[in-house]
């Protein structure tokens, strides 16, 4: 999307010199610096301290480390380093292991001056269907949020909420819950996006603002305690989130905070739409709440801030006292019961194990 | 209640040698200093600058300020001239008006030594019946949760949710909501407290965490986002939350944000416990939603936050992009039927017309 007046995507394959950029996450929303990957470690390092982050940009940018490895060296045993290196780099990343395994597969057969060529093949082809991918999920989104808008019949903006960052700075382009906004946008749409701040680590505020800002989508930051009183208000006329699991009968783990959202918009007879790629099901697994285990992650989140001061210094800053202890849940899941349609590459469909089975191929 | 192991009261009347002690509130939870009030101007800037905040504290710290000025100056108009400037500091707080008219009430048609002798009279009467008040409100809140823990039967602590600072630090002492669990407390009930952040101003994290860590009560902070995970999980027992006005039928304005804890509460069948005393109920107002006005904040409260560095410095951070606009609306109403009782210091009774009329006098 754009970012300066031109369209960009979070991670760039420079077709011509052979070259890979990423934007540096770590910076935003203070600062806007793109950064080369030179080789293997750059990218893993990239991974690790999270100036990619996002599940899909994960497994993209683990693509796109195979070739840096193999471009450099493609003796034998490279690509197995290669491999194990950036699988290291965040064990639990569902993605990460998915293009890694891919990558494998598609280059354990050859050996060298084919495999480099093949590698920058297959980590593009990722890279495109990942963007292809959640422009799908867009355009089905898409027709919600049309509905939605005629429902209105005029009256001022489409109203949409949406939690944490499903945008395209998540993924190599369009993003999940945003790519229906992107695209109703660009197509004219009068909206609107209530951006809720998302503590702990306030990826709503510092991401979501950010990009949509950037494309040039009208957008309020609004704190995560405001939902409720929006929707009571009237102030807002649907809900759209991303997911991290979805379970086969269409329970669905997000970032903590969501389920909070679904509350209210169902208190409120609004929709709450759950956009997300079928590979974000997990069809193992029926009972969300049961079955979907809950990362809890460090405390350090909850008891401190990171932010700029005015003179461009980056800050973290302690709210809570030293002593009192702190507790980061850093996902809910909110029961398929309240979760109006979920929004794939291949369709929304009613949140359900009937709803969900045709998606299964 | 206790800091650092001895009991003491956010404002503190020395009897003995007639002087002023107030705790600054704008320096926690980083720092514990006890401030002198001298004269009139001391009071009213403690009042402007927050030091002291929390309607009962700032109706308390303005009849300090009318005997601080007269013990100075007893001649004609001093009592006009403090009561003006005490009710310019904060001009929508709805206590220190009344606070500020009850001294004057009480001393207008006195003169000369009198007149100081008798506003220390009555600044001291006003302290101790917002402190006996708010014991009250506990005693009653304290029936609720003893029933509640009864229903336990041993299982754990008391797990209780509360948000925002209804504590003592916004009281003289004791507080609204947290008055019951400190009496519970003292009482030897084994309880915990969930301590909800609450952005933007992060009372919870910095004020509630602060003072019944210092009073030794079990609690955790935890993100505004995690209220319907925790209750999902079963780790809620009930809910126990100040107000700021209460409608005549019982619909409860308070800090942004309770409004999704009690959403949350009803969906998972627990109590959810407004605690407040009978000034805070506006017989006016019938419906809360139409009727209550919801004050709208500085943005920057959204787009920045304040804490202390590592090492001990005053920060404060911008975490939204600087193109970003921010919306605070900084309370929220939650309509009478997701009230289980108004806890009052007559009482705790059903939050409807019905109810609350018993309390009218």
């Amino acid at each position: 999307m754009k970012v300066s007046g031109e369209w960009r995507r979070s991670i760039e394959l420079v077709e011509d010199s052979r070259g890979i950029r990423i934007l540096d996450q770590t910076l935003l929303p203070h600062a806007v610096v793109w950064r080369d990957l030179e080789d293997l470690e750059s990218a893993a390092e990239a991974i690790e301290t999270m100036r990619v982050r996002g599940a899909p940009l994960i497994g993209a940018t683990a693509a796109c480390g195979v070739w840096l490895a193999l471009k450099r060296d493609s003796e034998a045993g490279a690509l197995e380093t290669a491999c194990a290196r950036l699988l290291a780099t965040r064990p639990t990343a569902v993605n990460l292991r998915w293009a890694v395994e891919r990558m494998h597969h598609a280059l354990v057969d050859l050996s060298g001056p084919d495999l480099a060529e093949a590698a920058w093949r297959e980590a593009s082809a990722i890279v495109e269907e990942d963007a292809r991918s959640n422009r799908e999920i867009g355009r089905h989104a898409m027709g919600l949020l049309a509905e939605a808008k005629a429902r209105k019949a005029g009256q001022g903006p489409l109203q949409v909420m949406t939690h944490c960052n499903a945008g395209w700075l998540a993924c190599v382009d369009w993003g999940t819950a945003l790519s229906g906004v992107y695209l109703a946008h660009e197509a004219g749409m009068d909206l609107h996006v209530w951006v809720s701040e998302t503590r702990p680590r306030s990826q709503g505020a510092a991401l979501t603002a950010w990009e949509l800002g950037e494309h040039g989508v009208p957008h309020t930051v609004v704190s995560d305690n405001a939902a409720g009183h929006l929707m009571q208000r009237g102030l807002v006329d649907l809900c759209l989130v991303g997911a991290d699991r979805v379970s086969a009968a269409g329970d669905a783990a997000n970032k903590i905070g969501t389920y909070l959202k679904a509350l209210a918009a169902r208190e409120h007879d609004l929709p709450f739409y759950v956009a997300a790629p079928c590979s974000t099901i997990d069809w193992t697994i029926r009972d969300g709440i049961a079955g979907i285990p809950i990362e809890r992650r460090d405390a350090r989140e909850i008891t401190h801030v990171v932010g700029a001061t005015d003179d461009g210094r980056r800050e973290e800053v302690r709210i809570v006292p030293a002593a009192s202890p702190a507790r980061n849940d850093a996902f809910d899941v909110t029961p398929a019961r309240f979760v109006t349609a979920l929004v794939t590459e291949r369709g929304a469909v009613d949140a359900s194990e009937t709803g969900l089975s045709s998606l299964r191929s």
